[in-house]
């Protein structure tokens, strides 16, 4: 039998409201700050870094540090609600380093969107919302945004040697954006620069 | 960019009480009579399956049956309560194909167990429970138990070229056996024959 430095089998607690997992071996907050360059109102980000201290985007807890391929990792993002301008808090959005590697995503708690979208240009979006699996397919890039006034909690669970190229996206996230029109989210086209 | 037969984005319901999952692209039934050999009991079992018409033992839902590596696919698995003789209703109980994939299980109805063991003889278990994810490390068989009175409902998300291998447990399933003393379950070994 081959030596594996995975973790033994267990069963990993996390918290549904607050996305909470006590026995993860991996945990980040990615504030404000973290964000610049992704909102498309950079005065209003700065304006909300100085005037609330830099607040907490969104934060993520994951269990299983191993890297063997065939394995698997899992954990939680919380993406807390506000928006910069009219924009809701979403997370970085990445394609996968593999781009023919999946992910899902599970919402625990709260019932937002993922934007996707494709090398060749083509977008598209599904709902977070708790009793449905959503299926990050291969070769789509994914950002999740919380478009409502509590936090959007979900669990994910990827493959282990997926890995993230942020790059991919040119720094700015995606094409598509989300933003409060007349008081309901809309998705839009981003503006060209 | 590399064609994909994989499904695009999107969100699939499932039932968090019954696992039904509308969206399957594929689904299997297991009754008592496809599990010859697997009970300690066998006469036990050849008694249910005259008297009650051969009752399905547990099912299966599937999302994605896309075959290409670093692809995900997912599903419900739901064991029915019951029990043949002094043992508890379960499922086969396999090794992956390839040893070295992971998978996660996630109960979302019912609070049971999953039977672990390692080629090398080594065995454990590890609850499922709504609130916590149970990771199936590489390497290690696995099958679920559910030693309720009602139905035990569980999500698992799986690499989707892990294989199963049904053959490496000798077709008898697992080294330890659940099954009810005094009214409690317990986890024994199974004895020698």
């Amino acid at each position: 039998m081959k030596e594996s430095s995975s973790p033994l089998p267990c069963s990993v607690a996390f918290e549904t409201n607050t996305g909470l997992m006590p026995q993860a071996t991996a945990h980040y907050q990615k504030r404000l700050s973290d964000l610049r360059g992704l909102f498309l109102d950079p005065a209003a980000l700065e304006l909300r870094i100085r005037a609330e201290g830099d607040p907490v985007c969104y934060e993520n807890f994951a269990f299983n540090q191993n890297q063997a391929e065939g394995d698997i990792f899992f954990g939680t993002t919380i993406i807390y609600p506000g928006k910069v301008g009219s924009e809701y808090h979403l997370t970085r959005g990445h394609y996968h380093r593999k781009r023919d590697h999946a992910e899902t995503y599970q919402a625990l708690s709260g019932h937002r969107l993922v934007l996707f979208e494709r090398e060749d240009g083509t977008t598209c979006t599904a709902e977070l919302a708790p009793g449905k699996v959503t299926y990050v397919a291969p070769f789509w890039a994914h950002r999740s945004v919380n478009t409502s006034d509590v936090p959007l909690v979900f669990l994910w669970t990827c493959p282990v040697e997926a890995g993230h190229d942020y790059e991919g996206l040119g720094g700015r996230g995606m094409r598509q954006v989300v933003v409060e029109r007349n008081g309901v989210p809309n998705v839009e086209d981003r503006p060209r620069s």
